[in-house]
């Protein structure tokens, strides 16, 4: 299909090359670098003009580089005559800046999400946000989609015997519950609190967890704090074995020796975000949304082929 | 005056410091820091309710960093309720990003522009664009400085005889016009020409600079390339001394190395972007854009008490 370009930037290539290959497509020809001074300059190698253009960038680390390079990106290809622009970001950054939550604070997630529309985009998917709200900061069509499916499956093939699945936190209960549901098991919730001003943060745990396979589940690990915390508290509280799974590995900071010590057996992650070596750790399983990506990218196209939306 | 509040981001700390110094008050308390992952965390601990917010910010180096700092500044200030945002930008980034030059390229200066509004930003102070049509992509109210009368001022003070103001290229002019009307001094042109294809550019010299002091002038030097072997070029073909000036040095590169090596005896910049202590070597010399800023921040807030377009 002519009319369908895939382009990627810099903060995934891996992830890109093989969401091409699900979809049956090479990806476009595209340089993004520096100038000496440190300015992005972008390179687009092959006409886009009248094309369904899909650009592949996660805004993680690096993120003020990568969100940079998507809207340069966005800049040029609405200047060429693309027929529509499509973003495809496996992570969104900035998401945990959803809210004020002190006096003053910025609302970063919306910031992005106005800069995105601003500089041109017209539609994006993207996986588990970290607040479902972050839909609502666009409004331009969103498509959501979800790593639940793919992490349930791989713990379905380990065949587990008697497995509760765990939210670190209150915020978490709704993936919990889809995961739940997926392998047939009951949910539990881990319900830190502080009880007093300076003392440190009590786990307390709600549901039974004595002898069982604990399931550990997040949206995105960052600096590895909360889940290594949790699952250690499982594990003292007579739980078999623990293990942990989230969509987005940030793990920024002293994360990868924090979950090396901990008492998780086995960590599962998705590749939304690069996994460099000196990360890989032989705890660490990662699973591809490369199909998951490449079926919505082919889904919206058909879907745009026949709309008159962009005609 | 309680309702005017100055706030310095990263770039350039030390320029905020002298501007506030100039306009007799103190610089607004406010962290701008990075979480674990990157991500740009800002806290404002002072109100800015009902304030005209002055934010000091050049987008040079980090450039992505710089300006992610600023659009998330104007989010929380627009959030805070600021009575009027003024972005203060001694140096523009992206500013050569300005124009089409070939198919697919981006506009990034007018992409900048668009982000800085759409973040909420109600008037932009800034400082010599490298094309004055920049100016043309904002719908805000722009005030253009120009460093040109400082430069000026200060060889004007070192007396020099039978001065030649000497543009690097046909695109600075009007720049060195300026600056030769000042010193009561004729002008010269470098005009690069390639006289055949893989044939390296030959510096041809417009005006007789034959036993003359050369002042070369430009609005950025970056790796200094141009201005060296211009400088060169003038020394062989008979001026006596060449110095060459700028207002903003973004010195990436090999640039300091090759200044040094350089027939340019003495290197006079302004202070939009800091000079960073490994950069300072003798034949350089910084002025401060300070006071021009600072006054131009009382103007501009002037009007504002008594203009009712923010009231
Ligand atoms: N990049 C980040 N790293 C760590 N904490 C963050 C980050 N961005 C925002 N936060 C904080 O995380 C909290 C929101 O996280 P959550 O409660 O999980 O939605 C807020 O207090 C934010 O200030
Ligand atoms: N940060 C940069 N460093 C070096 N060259 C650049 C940069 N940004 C843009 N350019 C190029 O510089 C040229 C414009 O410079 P000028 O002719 O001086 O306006 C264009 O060809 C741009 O592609």
């Amino acid at each position: 299909d002519a009319s369908l370009k895939v382009f990627s930037l810099n903060s995934n290539p891996a992830l890109a090359e093989k969401i091409a290959a699900q979809i049956g497509t090479k990806l476009g020809k595209c340089t993004v670098t520096q100038f000496s001074d440190g300015e992005i300059q972008i390179n687009i190698e092959e006409s886009v003009r009248g094309s369904d253009v899909y650009v592949i960038q996660s805004t993680s680390s690096p993120v003020n580089q990568h969100i940079m390079e998507l809207l340069i990106m966005i800049d040029a290809l609405k200047r060429a005559s693309a027929k529509s622009i499509n973003i495809v970001m496996p992570y969104y950054g900035y998401a945990r800046q959803d809210r004020k939550a002190r006096s003053r604070e910025p609302i970063t997630a919306k910031l992005v999400a106005d800069l995105i529309e601003k500089a041109g985009a017209n539609r994006m998917i993207t996986l588990d946000l970290h607040a479902p709200q972050i839909q609502g900061f666009f409004d331009i069509p969103i498509d959501h989609l979800q790593g639940v499916p793919i992490l349930a499956t791989y713990f379905e093939q380990k065949d587990l015997d008697d497995v509760i699945v765990v939210s670190p936190d209150h915020g978490g209960v709704v993936r919990a519950r889809k995961m739940a549901d997926r392998l047939k098991a009951p949910i539990g919730i881990i319900d830190k609190r502080r009880p007093k001003p300076n003392v440190s943060e009590v786990m307390n745990i709600i549901g039974n967890i004595e002898g069982k396979t604990a399931i550990l589940i997040d949206d995105l690990i960052d600096t590895a704090g909360t889940i290594t915390l949790a699952a250690n508290a499982l594990i003292e509280s007579g739980a078999k074995e623990v293990y942990a799974c989230c969509t987005h590995p940030v793990l920024s900071g002293p994360a990868i020796e924090r979950i090396d010590n901990s008492k998780i057996k086995e960590l599962v992650i998705a590749d939304t975000i690069p996994l460099p070596e000196e990360k890989r750790i032989d705890k660490i399983t990662e699973l591809s949304v490369a199909s998951l990506i490449g079926e919505a990218i082919v889904r919206v196209h058909e879907m745009q082929s026949v709309s008159i939306l962009f005609d």
